[in-house]
């Protein structure tokens, strides 16, 4: 109820007025009461991203369920990808911008996430070049989701027609096929 | 000499600390005095990213000197804009993060500059696959720009590295040498 209450305050008020304290007061608890939730604002901030995560990575599996090749699956996932930072976009930047006080390590629950999700991409990858060897499969893994990610945050962030006419969702459809057909003709 | 002290400004202080009477200050003059080179911070802000802009076209412009085909232009293009934006973190991050009070039009010297870049990636897109329609090439230009972008902004804010080992570089060499192959092959 408290995370539900966070993601709700981040998407109508912006990353400024997530706090414990905001929190409390819309589900109706002093902020003292929260205390047993969250230690402080970051640890209120990490939480709420892993959630955000859990829900990033529910809407890529109902992405691929239907996908037949590995190509698919990859398109597919830069499509998620998408969609999930336009439809939850202060969600989506939290994870990326978060401004935690303190320069912390990231509990393993959250970086475990991220690793199986770059675990995912990788696993497609390696299915299209089985032959590569799995670091050069796991930097694959990493520039494509770079490049996903930069048209994904110049689109939500309205900078993207800067540079032509073409939507986000076609412009990672022509980095990803692109990237991989070069992939596929090196290996 | 005012634009001069907006960029140290800006790296030294961030962009919060960015107004014309802290840049009025720094050379020693009254805020009111400014007021004939900046309007006001909008303005100061559009002045400094086109400033930006011209040092950004400057270093891609040494980087492309020595290139003798078009691929390995596009790949100097990719190291120089990572490279600028390295070194130049809080000038390079205004571009995107302007934070403008108001949503004005911006001015058409500083969109030409930007057209005038995408116009460089598209010349060489253009020349490594002739026969190509030139809207499929300018949406090249745009998701190459914004896969660069991508990799460029997790390196710049310390990201990257949730997602691997290997530095930014590396990964938009491998994204833009991928994509080029990809394109040839299917042009």
């Amino acid at each position: 109820m408290a995370l539900d209450a966070a993601a709700a305050l981040l998407e109508e008020q912006g990353p400024e007025r997530l706090t414990t304290r905001a929190v409390a007061g819309r589900i109706g608890y002093t902020a003292g009461s929260l205390y047993f939730l969250f230690r402080n604002r970051d640890d209120l901030v990490l939480q709420t991203n892993e959630r955000t995560l859990d829900e990033l990575r529910a809407g890529i599996d109902s992405a691929l369920a239907d996908c037949p090749t590995p190509r698919a699956a990859l398109l597919a996932m830069g499509r998620a990808y998408l969609s999930f930072a336009a439809a939850h976009p202060a969600r989506w930047r939290l994870i990326f911008e978060h401004g935690l006080h303190e320069p912390i390590e990231l509990p393993a629950s959250l970086t475990n996430k991220i690793d199986e999700l770059f675990g995912l991409v990788a696993g497609y990858l390696a299915a299209l070049t089985p032959e590569r060897d799995p670091h050069a499969v796991r930097r694959s893994a990493q520039s494509l989701w770079g490049g996903v990610h930069g048209i994904t945050v110049l689109a939500v962030t309205g900078k993207l027609e800067v540079g032509g006419s073409d939507p986000a969702e076609s412009l990672i459809q022509d980095l990803i096929g692109h990237y991989l057909v070069g992939l596929v003709q090196l290996t």
